[in-house]
């Protein structure tokens, strides 16, 4: 099977390295790693399994001549890792089939192999680190600092000063801006009584963490997932989305549809009066990508297997009031799901 | 003139917002800003010229609604701006002629006006600021890092804490590091004589900033463009880089061809016989997007204007020993190159 990727990920997974400006040739048993002047050299300290092509034109034009010289009929391709325009390059010249298949990498990635799920599983660890010296640095520093400050912290915290990365801009909104999934870093300045809503994740050898906590800004604050509000609209909301979250978890397992999932934390945040403020999908698959498969969406047919892994985050956004949303990794082992 | 745009800077550009999930329409004297559910919010908040609206359904479903109901015959895309698949879910159910203009929001931004220019100013002085407090943070706290907390030491420094954004992540290499033009941070630790490669740029105003200095560890080490190497091989190498740019840039003015500039720093690296280690062009247009027009690059005929805004940053690279890079932004003023 001939397949030709362009996302870094995807690169990533095949052979072990990448960067911004790739495209991987996987033909029979041959394989080709296509790059620019700037990355041969890292390329080929890490590249083991694939031969490394510096690239003198656009990388298309290299991937054309590749093709006809070892006369290819078919290969897949991904028509979301190509724009319009490099896809035309790369294709238009050439009496060669590409074949159109969506998600083709993330399809391959859908299950993790136990040294992945261990991957994550560590990852997701270093980042509930990052939750807890983030709480310890709000309680000992003091509070008073605005979003911008507070999500710089965030990203010091989470990543152990530079050691890893983020999977994503960390997420750290206050009441109001906290009704926006997802909130920019305003100059706000966090007081007591606050809401706040904290969505952040860093990367272990490349695999991604990911999960949201929440918290009201009084006494011993912390991110547990048990969390007292003085306020009792908050508090209601705040409970009917961890009654949703710990419904979808209960779903979980192999066999069952990911809409399933959905179905179970829409249920109950519909019947407690708020379903149309849950404005997105009950959650997504982790990997490589912060975002991959399965999609746990209202109209997702997948049906879940063991070593899949994703998040379940149900939320319920009040516009100009708070937001409240509860995120987990999950990984299905034995059947049955798990919180990693 | 109807325009369909998905790039988030060119989105950007036409009405002062945006988001990672968005398809802006201008049809005619109306425009249309869809988005999902998680941005609704603060679209409103920021946008005035344009009609918000909450897409039920992928975007390119919404988008193509309005098309059909607004009759519209002809519409310019960037193929650039869309993947294959995204393209095909907008334009293949419509009776509507999709007229391909590569780099089509670039080009509209290309001749900054005098507001841009202020702003890219600023970012600038802003970015500078960050290359200052970087050689005070080195001098003052010891330089035994590794490149690791280095990269986070400058995001931190870079950014004042998190006031400002990065305008990518910054390059900090060491020795043969700094001879991978994109070099990602490893282990390594700094030491004295050591040569460092610092590459590192600021959002102001969502505009960007990119610079690139070179120091030995040495003494009273700064980055100034003035530097003095122990080693021969070091000091003729950053010399020529040097020339090459100083070069480049006296040949910056109204009416000349892009390449000209290339091929005014690439004469020297070649004359000095380097020519095969400059493996990039000579610079790239800066505004929005960190790379935009015009490319200053060996085969670009693009004429030069007033108020377009370029680096210029030839260089060097030994593979396994190290690399020079010189990098400052140029505004086209009066007919004449100014550096920013």
């Amino acid at each position: 099977m001939n397949f030709i990727l362009k996302n870094e990920n995807a690169v990533y997974y095949e052979c072990g390295f990448s960067c911004d400006n790739v495209i991987f040739l996987k033909l029979g048993s041959e394989a080709f790693f296509i790059t620019d002047g700037r990355y041969t050299t890292e390329a080929k300290e890490y590249i083991k399994n694939a031969e490394i092509i510096q690239s003198e034109y656009d990388l298309q034009k290299t991937a054309r001549k590749l093709l006809r010289k070892h006369k290819i009929k078919k290969i897949i391709y991904d028509p979301l890792e190509w724009s319009v325009e490099d896809f035309y390059k790369l294709s238009s010249k050439l009496k060669c089939h590409f074949k159109k298949e969506i998600n083709f990498s993330q399809k391959k990635r859908i299950i993790k192999n136990d040294k992945e799920i261990a991957i994550l599983k560590q990852a997701v660890k270093l980042g509930e680190k990052g939750f807890e010296r983030f709480v310890e640095f709000l309680r000992n520093s003091g509070i008073e600092k605005n979003e911008k400050k507070l999500f710089f912290k965030a990203i010091e915290l989470l990543t152990n000063e530079g050691e890893l990365y983020t999977s994503f801009d960390p997420i750290v909104a206050i009441n109001e801006n906290s009704a926006k999934p997802h909130s920019l870093p305003s100059d706000k300045i966090l007081k007591n009584n606050d809401i706040l809503l904290f969505d952040a994740g860093i990367k272990y050898k490349r695999y991604c963490s990911d999960r949201t906590r929440m918290t009201e800004i009084n006494g011993n604050f912390d991110f547990n997932i048990k969390q007292k509000f003085q306020d009792k609209k908050r508090q209601k909301i705040y409970d009917t989305v961890l009654k949703a979250k710990d419904e979808a978890f209960k779903r979980v397992k192999e066999g069952v549809k990911a809409k399933e999932i959905d179905k179970a934390a829409r249920d109950i945040i519909e019947k407690a009066g708020y379903g149309k403020y849950f404005v997105h999908s009950t959650g997504h698959g982790v990997g490589l990508d912060i975002h991959e498969l399965p999609v746990i969406s209202k109209r997702n047919e997948t049906i879940l297997e063991e070593n899949m892994v994703f998040t379940i985050e149900p939320g319920i956004y009040i516009p100009g009031e708070f937001g409240i949303r509860i995120e987990d990794m999950i990984v299905i082992k034995n059947s049955a799901g798990k919180i990693l």
